[in-house]
């Protein structure tokens, strides 16, 4: 099957011509294995969920997919080529899979630039510092800069110290305390630092584990516009590995502060046009009635966003691949989406919300996968208790896989959107205690993920979205149009 | 107490006026803290070997002194600034710690340089690779090389596919299976690449984990004045993160093999003059028979040599400053050693067996510390089998510090030249399953080493190297000079 050079209105064409010319004879074995005798025919329902289970461990491409994402394409900045290539390979692949009403639904998405980087402790001993610089940061000036290094355990002590930030670079060396919590010093940070007149702002990697792998992630600037900021500079701002952040702090406390040299060539450019990346299998009964099924197709620049979210990508869709196969569709639509821009602005899945306006009021359920490549441990709901305990029903059959523990929670970022306009979230739970090692950081690649792990959350999702989209009532009532 | 600004002969004088400042208020500290109560008067044997494990658990500065070695000199290539900081750190604290006849003891060590290095895969997608120089490379030529990459699972794949490497990169993406295997790919796969023809050698770096930490280490060029390899060209070597050799070895399983770019400065200088450091506890009744207790102070230049063995090197010099604070010392001399270059051509093990020849038959026992700091298990003894059981009976007071299996096994490198003249050699052996994810890799840095392990083992080595010095019959009759 021909691959599409440009299949996003508005995005690049690919120029990767031996991936793309490897991908069609994938493609084609792939349209093949499509002819093979089709899964066991449905029964009563719950029997059917656990043959969709069953048929998800036996068969599931997901694995096979994830390395294909992550070696072929790479990671996927907006903006970047390995972005594209991943849309191209979607598009390709939910094509391949018999799925319906394919498409790219354009999405305006910011276009952030890393660049070079590089800094050193020039004093009082001379060391390289490892770093990334926060997604969203401003670079340096050309030249760089250097100075002297103020470093604080957190907000409160640059609040008890602020005289000392002027004219420094403020080092947040904050104690890992859960991502919660310990991720405010990435997103705000930098603007704390400045209040004090500090020139760069550098921050601990957000994570538990080190193995000298810096972590990236989204930084902010408030509004310059908003009074309360104006004349604040917004300052460059950067992640140094734990070890890096523990040598300088305690070079530090021996009386011994760190002269640091920084520099980093981040730059924003004008916003790029990109896309989510939507399939279907239309409802046998109520087509017109959706259950959604997501995850964001964007990552960071570094690694290969295997887990985030390249596995919450192939999970669905392979989810989606098996259920289109079985002998009858479900009641009602079952949709992927792949967002886009989960990482920075969210643009993905505000812009499916407000696309989509009409039609949130049909949106029965929708499940998000991102919570990285590992066996499932159950659901997270985000509705009320009736609908928590009806999810609870329809997951029953979903503990051969592990997949038990159904609660209330949050549904996800992609989809927080539509949830805000009333469709119940389901956010996809996992055992992950090695997640936070590898996120958004050169770690995060293909290596790192089980393809048996993965094999489990695929049975755990198809066999719930399968549930919900053909539940006899609707999990929500359709509510009418306002 | 000042410092020598050129304590070692021929050493360049140490040029970091900071740090050495602050050094100097530390040392004043330490020294009068010597002047504090002495250890518990002893009494039979085994208490006092007792009361020694007891005031090592209660009073250890090991952790406290690797953090001012691997903050303030950071990692000690033979050659760097760091090394020359470390000596004189080493000589100082010896001094202040009390020990007699401390001492630089010169050694002629190899200069080998890194330089930058870079490197990346230009086809079929371009990605950068991240990557170390193995240790004593040849650089590449200054525009750096480009070549289509042939990647094999071990040398009998490279054997087979022998006329497909020349003028290509060779890959070994060998599986970990533990070091002693799996690093004879590092020691050996330039020169068996060079030998088809390859231009250049890559290997996956040799551990079980990664978080995207490159991990180098020595490597061999066979001798090109021997007929069996003269005209094999001298090709350059370097270790990729167990990603990135994983991603180029998938895309190759895919028919896309990759092309690579290649760029390492390395450099191999004239050898230079550095030093091991000794210093001693004189035996109160038989002063010319000798206990050594040993590590070795040099690193790679990565990471700040925490484990390796910067934790070794405190772990000796505390269990001296113990057992020098004793009522009275010990019946024999303990002497401890910190070995120079035991990375890449162990000359300080072999300068010390070369300039004590003379009284290598008065070593009763040789104890070496290179296994990393972590809880220890017990000692590993190189000697026959009623040495071995000696060794058994005299560790028994060790059981409250973990340290019970005491059996026939490896030394160490860097006594090895004396072991192999018939000093028995015993090697501290520790329970470390993280070791290797550390192990030459910039993630070998003080914040993975825990303060109460470290104490145990200095227990456990104050404890032995106690009772080897004092046990009425020494561990072997000294030896006649031949």
């Amino acid at each position: 099957m021909p691959i599409p050079s440009t299949v996003v209105p508005g995005v690049r064409g690919v120029r990767r011509s031996a991936v793309l010319a490897w991908l069609a004879v994938a493609l084609a074995t792939a349209t093949a294995a499509l002819a093979a005798p089709a899964a066991p025919p449905g029964g009563r329902q719950e029997n059917a969920a656990s043959r969709l289970i069953a048929a998800a461990l036996a068969d599931s491409q997901a694995a096979a997919r994830l390395a294909e994402l992550c070696d072929t394409c790479g990671p996927r900045l907006p903006g970047s080529a390995g972005l594209d290539c991943a849309l191209a390979w979607a598009l390709a692949r939910m094509r391949a899979d018999g799925l319906a009403a394919v498409r790219a639904e354009t999405v305006l998405v910011p276009h952030w630039v890393r660049g070079e980087e590089r800094a050193e402790c020039v004093a009082p001993v001379r060391f390289p510092l490892r770093l990334l610089g926060l997604g969203g940061t401003v670079g340096t000036p050309a030249a760089g800069l250097e100075a002297d290094l103020l470093c604080v355990r957190d907000f409160a002590e640059l609040e008890a110290r602020g005289g000392e930030a002027r004219g420094r670079i403020v080092l947040f060396d904050q104690p890992w305390e859960g991502y919660g919590k310990t991720v405010q010093y990435r997103a705000r940070g930098a603007d704390a630092a400045a209040r004090h007149g500090a020139v760069a702002c550098l921050i601990r990697s957000v994570t538990g584990t080190s193995l000298a792998n810096p972590h990236t992630g989204v930084m902010h600037y408030e509004d310059r516009a908003d009074s309360a900021w104006t004349g604040v500079p917004m300052i460059p701002a950067a992640a140094l590995t734990v070890e890096d952040a523990g040598r300088l702090r305690r070079l530090a406390n021996r009386g011994l502060p760190a002269r640091v040299r920084l520099y980093l060539g981040a730059r924003t450019l004008p916003d790029t046009v990109s896309a989510n990346i939507v399939g279907e299998v239309r409802g046998r009964e109520r087509p017109d009635e959706i259950v959604l099924i997501g995850a964001h197709l964007d990552s960071w620049d570094v690694g290969t966003g295997a887990h985030d979210d390249g596995a919450g990508c192939v999970i669905v869709m392979e989810a989606a691949r098996l259920i289109a196969r079985l002998p009858q569709p479900p009641r009602r639509t079952l949709r992927v989406v792949l967002f886009v821009d989960e990482e920075q602005t969210q643009a993905g899945g505000r812009a499916y919300a407000t696309l989509h306006a009409d039609e949130l009021a049909r949106h029965v359920a929708a499940l998000e996968c991102d919570s990285g490549g590992f066996p499932p441990v159950g659901f997270s709901v985000q509705a009320d208790s009736s609908i928590v305990a009806r999810v609870r029903e329809l997951a029953g059959p979903l503990a051969t896989v592990g997949a038990t523990e159904i609660g209330e929670g949050y549904g996800g970022v992609d989809i927080s959107f539509i949830v805000a306009q009333g469709v119940p979230g389901i956010g996809h739970r996992v055992d992950s205690p090695h997640y936070m090692d590898y996120h958004h950081s050169p770690a995060d690649t293909f290596d790192k993920v089980d393809a048996r792990d993965l094999a489990l959350s695929v049975a755990a999702v198809a066999g719930l979205a399968w549930a919900l989209a053909e539940d006899p009532a609707p999990l929500r009532p359709p509510v009418p149009a306002p």
